[in-house]
């Protein structure tokens, strides 16, 4: 029997706190489910090296635990209004990267503006859409909260749809956008 | 008999190439010697969650080898002229300092500034410069060859001078500099 079925972890990377969430498809009717969601915070007064290693054991103890195939992460802009927060972030998604490929995991990288197409069909859907929307799909009683964990599993979601998709997944090989890139 | 040695790494990160210097100072003379010293390369046509697990890799073997107790980076500046590098160069550091905190290592964080005027007296010294100086303090037959190992080697000599100054020390826990910060 073909395996039919493929584990996929969305991620919204953060310092401070990062989302994930792990939905099992099943290829035979392109159906999702959750296996797990949440937030992995880490300690705010402790040194920057401290905390990236806390987010690094937390995001693999995700991974192995539900033996993900395909990690899925929102894009970086090269150009923000906040080069401080930025730079932070890329410290976050460096370990979290890094974690996934050493497991041999594939990684896709997918622009918070096709994320939030794929699920309302506004690139630009605030917050709370965003929740509803993954709450719909997923056929979740409530919404998913924090917004952290909806976009996390929203991230996922645009991922399965990707794959289904090869000309669209060339593009997601690339970490970083620039802003006329961004769409 | 107490011990009075201690081995510190410099690291000079970078998404492409990472330079290291490992020196083991002796506390009784202030006498430091290279332990090892070179370059971690990543493979350039790889994705970029693939070059961060081989930088990982390479990294971790260096700090295990060696025993390192005290690892010593170049700080960040949050304002850049180059934002994809600087970003990439973030992506980098996030995998050098968690791969070292995991260990239980100390995380210096210097300017580049403050480095180059500990070892010349100007804080915009050139690469050659750098070179020179670092041969001379540790009695090297030749100057450090590529400058980014020189840089490695010079970021290890400095922490060594701050680990002697607690004053200094205490403002190299911020990994990040605005560029009024920088000094």
């Amino acid at each position: 029997m073909t395996k039919t079925t493929q584990i996929i972890c969305g991620i919204d990377p953060g310092l401070r706190q990062t989302g994930y969430g792990v939905i099992c498809v099943d290829a035979d009717d392109d159906s999702a489910r959750v296996l797990d969601a949440g937030i992995i915070r880490t300690s705010d007064d402790a040194p920057l090296a401290v905390r990236l290693a806390e987010l690094a054991a937390g995001i693999e103890e995700v991974l192995d635990e539900h033996r993900v195939e395909l990690l899925s992460v929102e894009q970086v802009y090269s150009h923000y209004n906040r080069p401080r927060t930025a730079i932070l972030m890329a410290h976050a998604r460096g370990v979290i990267l890094s974690g996934a490929a050493r497991r041999g995991i594939q990684v896709l990288h997918l622009p918070a503006t096709t994320v939030k197409r794929h699920l309302t069909g506004n690139g630009r859907a605030g917050k709370e859409q965003i929740q509803k929307a993954v709450a719909a799909l997923l056929g979740l009683p409530t919404v998913p909260q924090p917004p952290d964990v909806a976009d996390a599993l929203a991230i996922a979601l645009c991922a399965t749809a990707m794959l289904q998709q090869p000309a669209k997944l060339a593009m997601t090989n690339d970490a970083l956008l620039s802003p006329r890139g961004a769409r």
